[in-house]
């Protein structure tokens, strides 16, 4: 692994156990030798499943197992491996899913439909998915309530640092937790990026309204990040909900949709902060859009403008640029009432630079790690927030060496 | 100027006269210190105009000024300043346009709505016009027909090389004759780029046809480039014709308008092989698309990759990235009949990889300048080219230190 990023968590944070989750790691060496490389967690029977997948029309064949899985509403086990996307890999890819799913069916006595996977890695070669299964018993040995990093880490591809949130929510006055790993660095954009996210709770909730809870959470992090605006073919978000907590199912589910959301956006900035090359993490707030939508779009034009991003890189606030991808974006914006502001400073006002625009603070702004960028476009009450990484020479350095 | 770039043409091309232009440049020192940074033309009277301008909605002021003035159809005079683009400058920046419209409006005693202007360079910086508008009699004296390399030369910013282009049509038995310059390196995207072109022939052709030429020229030329994706405040593409070559008025257009697109098409790619840090040049076609419309699509989502043009800087034969690209475009694609060919190779079919394929004669094409991909889709028979240029080290070298 290079270099952590340095925009990386000091730490990976205390994740308790969440009742009825099991986790275990293995090495498979498919392509990394002498690391963890898939991990497999066992869900308590009566688990329920949401998931968000790609949109990419080239999805990988384990995400088009998934959306069929996901039907059934519930969950067994999870088996992820890295290295390995098993995308476009024809029908040898759904074989090889099947194969697997049917082996950790029999391990752990379940329905085949209960069993989601996710790959993450090369695009395009076939997955010895013998290899996967071979060791499947020997990992099942290993399950433990305890390996939330030893997970995190199993799953990275690319990744300079495991990624890992936890975080309580109160339902009827009863506390449940919530405990969610990602991996994801490069091809990272909306809808959404070669992203994988796991989240677990004890909470019981029944799988619909697990369903809308996760897709509105999603919009708001995992779907409002970007680091080079390409969507990979498997992408795959996930919750699992084992019900053990005991929550009565009638209460309201307003505190648990609104901490979900919170670690949700967490991990998705963690996945920013790890963004291939990256060496500032760049917030872009949109207000006075015409809609939410349009302030999305607004932000995301923003934030994947190489123009914008390599300006960052280079620590130059080049608000025009700004200007540039507003204009691009495609939404109502009135260019005379256009408010940018870099770090919290103004700089525009009456379709201009402000009079006697002192740049000084905004260049120190900029100097740091956390880059705030935010854009009011004068048309409605439409807002957003958006976050994604610079452009830099390692982006370039890795991609260009790296077969991802 | 820095280092030419390695995709240059040879020479600047011979540019004939054109019955009807002259030219003439000079020094304004607004941005740039010892060389000629804004042009002239002065066009015959009963010159007629087309024009396509960029679709940002922050577009710069001489943009909106020139989108009025075609409304009238005829031109008399051009002016082009680089350094500064006068964009986003407010009701400062539309007034700085009136003063130089109206100068030159004197000079030319012509009506100031038959004075074209365009302004390339850094946004949001008010245009210090009077620097331009007290050199414009001097550079009058200087008009001359033969002044083609020179205008070229005048109106690059961050270009490395001046670009010209020119061609014969016949249009009912008269030879006519089309000259083009064009600058652009960076900010290159549809619809269009920091992008400016003009192209001249005498012609005689009524202002309504000559748009409807230049439009359909557009489509397949500057409006299927990209080089970052990001869409300029101040493209223009603008065609004057004297009308001096006395051809029939009534004859069909149909060679002059292939004539004039091959040029376009020239002089856009030109554009490409000047994008910021380039090494390589990439064409990419897609067939098979579900109309000519999504075809494009497709084609600019592969060109926009960070991750296929990454690859292709590294000289990595990384088709897995097109697959990827070809996804998330959201147009209809067959992902089991896909066939993606690079440098005229075949890799995949059925969904996956050709069975036994060798990869030495892709990576070799790959070491080359000119790298070609294309894509069919398996769906009907739309079809496009698209061009764009890899994404370098020397990209983000330039974008982090120029202020643009």
């Amino acid at each position: 692994m290079v270099d952590k990023s340095p925009l990386a968590p000091k730490v990976f944070p205390l994740m308790p156990v969440i009742s009825g989750v099991r986790l275990a790691v293995g090495t498979t060496e498919i392509k990394y030798q002498g690391r963890n490389d898939m991990m497999i967690a066992q869900l308590v029977s009566g688990t329920t499943v949401a998931g968000v997948y790609t949109r990419s029309l080239t999805a990988s064949a384990p995400v088009e197992w998934c959306r069929k899985a996901l039907g059934g509403g519930q969950a067994e086990a999870l088996v992820v491996n890295s290295g390995n996307a098993n995308a476009f890999t024809g029908k040898a890819g759904d074989a090889s899913v099947k194969r697997t799913v049917e082996a950790a069916a029999a391990l752990f006595s379940c329905c085949p439909s209960k069993v989601f996977v996710a790959s993450t890695g090369v695009i395009g070669e076939p997955l010895p998915d013998e290899k996967l299964t071979a060791i499947l018993p020997t990992v099942q040995e290993a399950l433990d309530e305890n390996n939330w990093e030893k997970a995190a880490q199993s799953i990275l591809t690319t990744d300079t640092f495991a990624k890992g949130a936890s975080c309580t929510a109160d339902i009827g006055g009863t506390l449940v937790t919530i405990n969610g790993i990602a991996k994801g660095s490069g091809m990272i954009a909306p809808d959404m990026a070669t992203m994988l996210a796991f989240i677990f709770t004890d909470a019981d909730i029944d799988s619909k309204s697990l369903q809308d809870l996760l897709a509105s959470g999603a919009d708001v992090s995992f779907n409002a990040i970007t680091v080079d605006s390409d969507t990979s073919t498997s992408d795959s978000l996930m919750l699992f909900a084992t019900g053990l907590a005991g929550n009565d199912k009638a209460a309201p589910l307003d505190d648990f949709r609104a901490k979900l959301s919170e670690l949700l956006i967490d991990l998705a900035c963690q996945v920013v902060r790890d963004g291939e090359g990256a060496s500032k993490f760049i917030s872009v707030t949109v207000t006075g859009a015409d809609n939410d939508g349009a302030a999305k779009r607004i932000g995301l034009a923003i934030a994947n403008s190489p123009l914008v991003k390599t300006a960052v890189a280079g620590e130059d606030p080049n608000w025009g640029r700004i200007v540039m991808a507003v204009g691009k974006a495609g939404e109502k914006a009135d260019r005379d009432k256009l408010a940018i502001h870099i770090g919290g400073i103004a700089i525009t006002e009456g379709g201009q630079v402000i009079s006697g625009y002192d740049e000084t603070p905004v260049a120190k702004h900029m100097k740091g790690c956390d880059i705030d960028i935010s854009v009011d476009v004068g048309i409605d009450v439409g807002k957003a927030t958006v976050w994604t990484c610079d452009l830099t020479h390692r982006y370039v350095t890795i991609n260009a060496d790296y077969r991802s």
